[in-house]
């Protein structure tokens, strides 16, 4: 195993101390492995929670700043945070408004959460709401999941339903949008090659020199199969046509996001976003807003994964709304 | 070789489609191979070139906007551009105020650069200035280079002499603030693992799975030594130690950037700079900016490099002011 850290058990403890030296958009509670933001809202605004298992960064703690999230606790890698740190984050961020719950659809994250929940509204009165992100078309069901998995379509939830909040927004019109973006955004994705947790020591699975991986999930969960090597435009393909499927996207603007899985380089990225937006144009599919780059991922796997929002003017505005943090930033 | 692309003929050709679709910043001009800003700047200001062989990607391309480069010349993967190339994008972007040229510090740039400069001269009558980056602390020669390689730096170069030219400052002092910067910045690299260029489809050397390279070259050239696998406590005091041997960064405000090689995700490097932090504040330098991911890359090289400018008020200001390219982007 080939990573700079210090040690397996430290990475997570290691990381942070990296993270609040780099990143002046938050502060971390090294305790309770929360990272906040450091400039913190206005009393009455809706406060927006996420979190989950460390290794897909930026996801979450990148996303956390104006415009985007309030705090995001911090699991051990690729495995949930605990209720009480999700439970500590609510009560922190909480400014009478009620806080919203992000949460990706895996067995331990949204077990944590929902008690989180309850611990805040029996103990402080915090009225919590939850969205289950379960935007994964590869498989109903995995290793870590009942359902569909949650992957890319957080990262553009924690956006647009950051920007709603921020602006004043109430916790029903938030919870209703944070619902329709969910429900709107399909993801796909592929591996090259498989990750390595640091804990284990060696890949979470064995992939072949020849062979490539078609909807594998963000942990190193199985896909839908195992293939040669193909070219970047058969990926592209094989990645798009799954999403469509699901979803008609016609008729609508789409924010589409090529996503690098942490071991694969932007110019890789670049170009299969250039055969993704030819496949989804050719749908008849309009492009209003894209993301090529490593958003959410999966240590240093190498692959990349496709997601597609349908959105509408309402959204596009809130896309567009300034955001401060380490993993997006733009319009301040 | 496991890679997202059609062919390795075919890479620089396929990635610009993709950089064309993706970013909006940016036009490119896909017979010369030119990555052009799409707002073209007033009459009367400086314009700024840089570019070199394809790989290190945002570097150049991702940089062409507001207030960084108008134009960056790709070459093909680990190659220096043409001078027909560099001719062409001097010739469009000149406002009638010059073209500075940055040039990392490899023998087929330079030489490349000197030849559109005297073309773009002698035919469009434009006056062209060139800084040469060689920032590289590791070796002093290298297979690519006579003399210091140029790294890091120029990503703080392009972003500071960037802001210099687009308030308009004159093409004297944009050169000397250039040269100054260069003069200021030192980096030093390491890798855990070799990259692969696509033509040649396997890795560049060979490292075996206990060793790293230190100072090892953006292009896969040798560094000073290897040695066994350690921590990333070891591995931050491996790069520092030889940046502060090299200059005195003390009594001044730096600015840090801790990059990836392109293969190593976003947790390593933030747990990497919390290493490099702690060493540079002990040794008693403030550091006042930074930047921590994926800028000056060596395709999927697994591996990290540091980067210091010993910087003023008068940097700062620059590096602060509104940035809006793919790679970089605040203020605006």
């Amino acid at each position: 195993m080939k990573k700079l850290i210090n040690s397996p058990d430290t990475v997570l403890a290691d990381a942070l101390v990296g993270i609040d030296a780099a990143d002046h958009n938050v502060t971390v509670d090294f305790e309770n492995r929360v990272i906040y933001r450091s400039e913190t809202k206005a009393d009455g605004k809706v406060a927006i929670v996420s979190g989950g298992g460390t290794g897909h960064e930026p996801l979450h703690g990148g996303f956390v700043g104006h415009g985007m999230l309030d705090a995001a606790c911090a699991g051990a890698v690729f495995t949930s945070p605990t209720p009480d740190q999700m439970q500590a984050a609510t009560k922190v961020v909480d400014r009478g408004a009620g806080v919203l719950h992000i949460v990706k659809n895996y067995t331990g994250d949204v077990m944590n959460f929902e008690m989180a929940a309850e611990l805040a509204a029996a103990e402080a009165g915090i009225e919590v709401r939850s969205v289950v992100v379960n935007d994964d078309v590869a498989v109903k069901d995995s290793l870590f999941t009942a359902g569909r998995r949650g992957v890319g379509v957080t990262v553009l939830l924690e956006k647009i339903v950051g920007a709603a909040a921020e602006e004043g927004q109430d916790l029903d019109a938030v919870t209703a949008l944070a619902e329709q973006v969910n429900s709107q955004g399909r993801s796909m994705g592929m591996a090259l090659t498989s990750c390595t947790v640091p804990a284990a020591g060696k890949p979470t699975f064995d992939l072949p020199e020849d062979q490539m991986e078609i909807g594998v999930g963000i942990h190193g969960e199985p896909g839908r199969h195992r293939e040669p090597l193909a070219s970047a435009k058969e990926i592209a393909a094989q990645l798009v046509e799954p999403i469509l499927s699901d979803l008609d996207f016609t008729g609508a603007p789409a924010i589409v996001m090529l996503n690098g899985m942490g071991g694969t380089p932007q110019i890789e990225l670049y170009l299969m976003y250039g055969e993704v937006a030819a496949l989804l144009e050719k749908a008849g599919i309009t492009i209003a807003r894209n993301l090529v780059g490593n958003y959410i991922t999966s240590l240093d796997m190498a692959g990349c994964s496709v997601t597609v929002l349908k959105a509408d003017d309402e959204i596009l505005r809130l896309w567009d709304a300034p955001v401060q943090t380490a993993g997006l930033r733009w319009g301040r």
